[in-house]
């Protein structure tokens, strides 16, 4: 059955499958926990947690496999901070799944445990895709969870509750909830010339080029956020604005929501402080980005795209694609 | 000029031009800012600062008029908060907008002074467009910065830096910027049958019925928060999304990102927490609701829709003109 509202043209079926972070195939139940949920989890059979050393994940690494996943008497040696597990969900057999930070040093463990920080997980391509998207889950919540340790408004002691999903003033009561940053990331397109706008931040591995970003502000649209963004980092004037896709980023906790924009201008004016570089690419040198990339790896002296599984990385491969 | 990136329906320009507090034509330069940018705003000349009391919009009111921008010899009488000033922008003109919380009490203001909230504010039209978003932008920025006067890391107090778009913690330096909750709002359509789906929140005015909505969670794509919040909410299964406008809402501080959702099912089986009815709507009927509300306003016994900007009337009238 078709409908026009469904009908647009894709090389696939839907963008925000493609990303890296965006499996993720637990039952979360969020809105639906019972005070008690954390303890309940801890006590299911089979249950299975994630653990946090300084932010990074512990995995249970050798040659073959890199495993991520601890029964709860595994965790004792690395010294659990029980009041902080987090509830990420349920699996499709009603398994429990958690995540918990311990006091454990990640620099001074012993094999076969390591600690992995998200961009190896995800560059590296440790983890498969599922258990990825629920390390993405995890690690935002934690972050979120330890930064808000205490009330913004009365500076008292909060408490977690339901596995993470809420943390509650003991001294006012005051109630928050998991925080997520929408990110306006967008490939700006100048039509005529056929050609895609590129920036380089100073803080990039050598080479590498993507596309152009910035949190969307209160107050705004996605659309006005694309406009604003590319205007301020480059000068160049956005007139139409189509969503693409989005992805989670666990970095630290991020919705990055991709964007096509149609340039109605062509100088470049550089914010010098955000970017080192920015310019245009002809569909051909950003078909040969991708393409040596995906051979080689990085090469020396020449220009690389964001990882495969970065949105970024998306946008660039469906704009060769798709148009 | 065509491009296929850019090539899809829409009964007009951009969606996200044609909601209630979408407009802003203030330059925000917030990533470009002194120290001392607030002080600054506040010597310039012709500088004019909305003031909220409470909360809630102070403004001056007659029969004619709802002027909801003070200059700063008029903010003396309501106590204003120096500390806590926000900078939103400049107009083209050059000209400081800010926005102030005072600690004068909304509900015994003199007349001409009025206070009124955000709902107020859109429902009766009371501000133009332009003035509207710069209110969403100044209430949302308020709301996080009293909601953060102290840091969750450490418990020490927090200091507001370059206008509200940073708070600083005197104690442990830890810094944040301000917060934007995304929101999936869907209007899913069941193609087959030409029906759309409705819900009716036991906090709606009576008889409205919208689209089902909820917080997009840390670790998901906008498209999964569409599949598992309609799938929560009403028990329907979702297949394709696909995005269609976005709506800053300022209560608190939220971006809806309005999609469409097609579906896969068709018993309903309704969170009877979240919602008081959900039901499948024919053409006619959400036509009619919509035609209805537009002529006369909510009537006794009949259903009714939500506000004109409300990004759930512009998914319904929407699917309406364009499928």
């Amino acid at each position: 059955m078709t409908s026009s509202l469904f009908d647009f043209h894709l090389p696939h079926a839907e963008p925000s499958t493609l990303v890296a972070f965006a499996e993720n195939s637990l039952d979360r139940r969020s809105e639906y926990r019972a005070a008690d949920c954390v303890e309940a989890a801890f006590a299911a059979a089979n249950v299975h947690a994630f653990a946090f050393a300084g932010g990074k994940l512990v995995v249970k690494h050798d040659e073959q496999i890199v495993d991520p996943l601890f029964a709860p008497y595994e965790l004792a040696s690395l010294d659990p901070i029980a009041d902080e597990a987090i509830l990420l969900g349920y699996l499709k057999n009603g398994e429990p799944r958690l995540a918990i930070p311990v006091k454990a040093d990640p620099d001074t463990l012993h094999e076969p445990l390591r600690a992995a920080d998200g961009r190896t997980l995800y560059r590296q391509q440790m983890l498969g895709d599922d258990l990825l998207g629920q390390f993405a889950q995890a690690s935002s919540l934690l972050t979120w969870n330890l930064n808000n340790r205490f009330c913004g408004k009365c500076g008292g002691a909060n408490r977690s509750e339901i596995g993470g999903y809420r943390r509650v003033c003991e001294a006012c009561g005051h109630t928050i909830f998991p925080r997520t940053d929408p990110v306006a990331i967008m490939l700006v397109i100048d039509i005529e010339r056929d050609l895609c706008l590129l920036g380089r931040s100073p803080h990039f591995p050598e080479g590498m080029y993507s596309c152009l970003a910035g949190f969307v502000e209160p107050g705004e649209t996605i659309e006005h956020a694309v406009r604003r963004e590319t205007l301020e980092e480059s000068g160049i004037r956005v007139g139409r604005v189509r969503y693409h896709a989005s992805q989670p980023w666990p970095m630290p906790h991020s919705l990055m929501i991709g964007c096509y924009g149609e340039a109605k201008s062509f100088d470049i004016h550089r914010d010098e402080q955000e970017l080192e570089d920015c310019r245009w690419f002809t569909r051909s040198e950003t078909a040969e980005m991708l393409e040596r990339n995906a051979a080689t790896g990085a090469v020396s002296g020449t220009t690389s795209p964001p990882p495969k599984g970065a949105i970024a990385h998306r946008l660039m491969r469906d704009w060769l694609d798709w148009s």
